[in-house]
């Protein structure tokens, strides 16, 4: 493996996206500090009940691959073959989520990757872990961090160090660039959504069985609302309801143990029996806002660097967020593969490929919203989806959209994002207009989508 | 004139849009409490090199007629009929704004307005002016207000008052929105042009005479980079150049005393002559940033309203600035009289209304740069220009896009840009495919546009 020009790295946040970076920094030789501002979440007291998921695929796989931890990681998961939709009345139904039998996607508790990441990352002896070591405040001018823990402040001189701020939404490093916004014309954006979302717990049954099918990701799309669940190794399920906040059925107007039995009884009723302490977890669990961060240049001064998050915030309705932030450590590390001299190269070659296709995953998670909410319940739009699914069966050369973005690890998110809209759109057209989907010349549709 | 229920009002900045609704305010009999950061700018020492000056157009004039003020303002300007477009090679020519000969647009001095505005202000015993009072910090949640001038520390209690934050791009009451920005759900977007701008002053020439044409805005296209000039009342013109920050051709390049020299002489060797410390002048002034901001919403807790740039500062290439500000004032006005008693439904009512029409603003401004600097050059849209006003002289009933946003003051700026638009494809189709446009059947192009 090749190496530049030595420097000592200095990475913010010893989250997902923070913790790989760094462990592939260390491979590749550099001196590493990673700092987080959290204690170590290995020997914190982590609510059970509050055990969130995510959702694992190709890209998040590749990049713990590149730094040997996939093998790990796949003894946790648990495999979603599809989704499984719950209309209101009438049994529930899987759609897988592709016609090839090797394409799904994983089940992952974000704490339990988080840890053997940090187990990883304590192998190196040239990578030091910070916990507990708050960034207050990041002075790019001055090139100083200054930590602060209680009352122990400390600075921090980063004039000869190189900074990757892989902070989360909130990060202190691009706080930093944002204070400057007219200097170095930041751009900036953060939008949210009109809805939030409540996590619940709907716990294992008897002998931590799952109480309901183990290997989906199931929605119940309620046309302007929508709950999903993601299966726990430990039986349980994490539940999240995706509601507006204002409005008639929304988390402001549901406040009282009436209204919000009466809610799930209305919408959920086949699966509001499996949560005896529904009332109670609706109350206490609080409604999060869903926002998405845009901004550029994610390079200040040839030396600081906002990656994963901290860069480009999504809604998680692609269940990309993580994969995406996994794979700028893979595109960063194929620039510093490439340039191995030249770090203002490198950073710079970086974020000019990778803005596009961040922007892009950015907007069809947003996309993924309405098809997750409304149109998983639209006859039309299930109609095109099994048209899709005999399609990848019959021709595994085709990749819907959902496929291109979930199971192409090599193809980058703007192009997946411009082919997979195009054949939407024919395929949505030949849905509209067909009866019975048995009846589809598939040959022909293909022919239709390779033309486009 | 209805007056609401009775509140005390407390307007953060007097600027233009500041001074301007306080006094209406004022006039409908509201105490108003008028809190500027900088010191009285009647009695201070302006450069007189730096006057800068801005185009007062219909929009704006509406405003000033709103309070009392048109015919002040009108002894201050001076119209400016067209465009003044200075080709590399060959002689000046005049492109008028509007085939109408009473439609054009006023170049006046910024503080020269403020001046008029705040004369005004004075006069209400019911509005406290306050000079010389940063708001530090805006507490929205707290509903406090800290000033602080040197060692004078003040606090305004506001939780019985309402709030207008007119105080510009950096408004410090938008800022106590952004660190809420989470709890509120406040989208907010700053984006910068790669261009920026140096502004240079054209003196008089001998007894206060203008050195070039006075009634036009001269423009001197140079694709990819521009200069354009403004008269002041003295004789001098207010002359931006808008440039790049990177690149051959760059602000960051010009930077010795022979290369600004070179640069001025072979591309604006009409004007060089003129300006005898010209190379001092731009050693010595700054290269300035141009950005827009979107935010959202601009209402908090039914009493914290932004109005003006601090809502939406826009980009200066449609000169509408001043007089999108000043029509905020005027629609604000209008949602207070049509109710005159629920301020929750009036600011609401107003930001509902008014943010589709700022937002359609903001993009035609940034369009309009790209239409200055490039397009005023280019053969096919000078003759789209040409089929345009002559359209205007014999068919009155027509407005160019440019007509509609500057001349139409009754016309939504959202409006004003979708027909635009939709005429100005059509007007650049028949442009590109005509030799003379003296050939062209005006009757069949207005039939053509009024199918639109």
């Amino acid at each position: 493996m090749k190496k530049s020009h030595h420097k000592e790295f200095v990475v913010l946040g010893a989250g997902l996206s923070g913790t790989l970076m760094a462990i592939r920094l260390a491979q590749r030789g550099y001196d590493v500090e990673l700092f987080e501002k959290r204690e170590d979440l290995r020997h914190a007291n982590i609510d059970a009940g509050r055990s969130i998921n995510l959702a694992l695929s190709d890209r998040g796989l590749k990049a713990l691959r590149m730094v040997g931890l996939e093998d790990e990681a796949k003894e946790l998961v648990i495999p979603m073959y599809g989704r499984m939709i719950h209309p209101l009345n009438g049994n529930p139904q899987l759609y897988r989520y592709s016609g090839r039998s090797h394409e799904w996607i994983n089940s992952i508790s974000r704490p339990g990757l988080n840890s053997i990441l940090l187990d990883k990352a304590e192998k190196y002896s040239n990578l030091k872990l910070r916990f507990s070591c708050p960034a207050e405040k990041v002075d790019t001018a001055a090139q100083m961090i200054t930590f602060e823990e209680g009352s122990i402040v400390s600075h921090l001189d980063v004039s000869k160090k190189m900074v990757i701020g892989a902070d989360g939404a909130s990060s202190a490093l691009r706080k930093s660039y944002q204070e400057r916004s007219i200097e170095i014309r930041f751009d900036f954006s953060q939008t949210f959504l009109d809805t939030g979302y409540k996590e619940l717990c709907l716990p294992a049954g008897e002998d931590a069985s799952f109480q309901i099918e183990k290997n989906a990701l199931h929605i119940w799309p309620r046309n302007g609302f929508m709950m999903i669940a993601l299966p726990n190794l430990d039986g349980s399920f994490t539940v999240t309801l995706f509601m507006p906040f204002e409005g008639k059925v929304g988390f402001n107007s549901l406040t009282d143990n009436h209204s919000i039995e009466k809610f799930f009884h209305s919408n959920f009723p086949d699966v509001i029996h499996f949560f005896p302490d529904l009332i109670e977890q609706f109350q206490k669990n609080p409604a999060s806002s869903l926002g998405t961060i845009r901004c550029y240049p994610w390079l200040l001064e040839d030396r600081y660097l906002l990656l994963g998050d901290a860069s480009h915030a999504i809604v998680p309705f692609y269940g990309q967020g993580m994969n995406c932030a996994f794979e700028d450590c893979v595109v960063l590390d194929q620039c510093i593969e490439l340039d191995h001299a030249h770090w203002h190269d490198i950073f710079n070659n970086y974020q000019i490929q990778r803005k596009v296709d961040t922007d892009a995953i950015a907007s069809l998670a947003e996309d993924n919203f309405y098809e997750m909410r409304d149109a998983t319940a639209d006859p039309v739009f299930n109609k095109k989806r099994q048209i899709e699914l005999k399609l990848e069966k019959e021709y595994p050369e085709y990749f819907s959209k959902y496929s291109l973005v979930t199971f192409q690890e090599d193809l980058p998110y703007s192009q997946a994002m411009k082919k997979g809209r195009a054949q939407d759109k024919l395929l949505m057209d030949i849905a509209l207009n067909v009866k019975d989907v048995e009846t589809v010349n598939l040959k022909e549709v293909l022919n239709m989508l390779k033309h486009l």
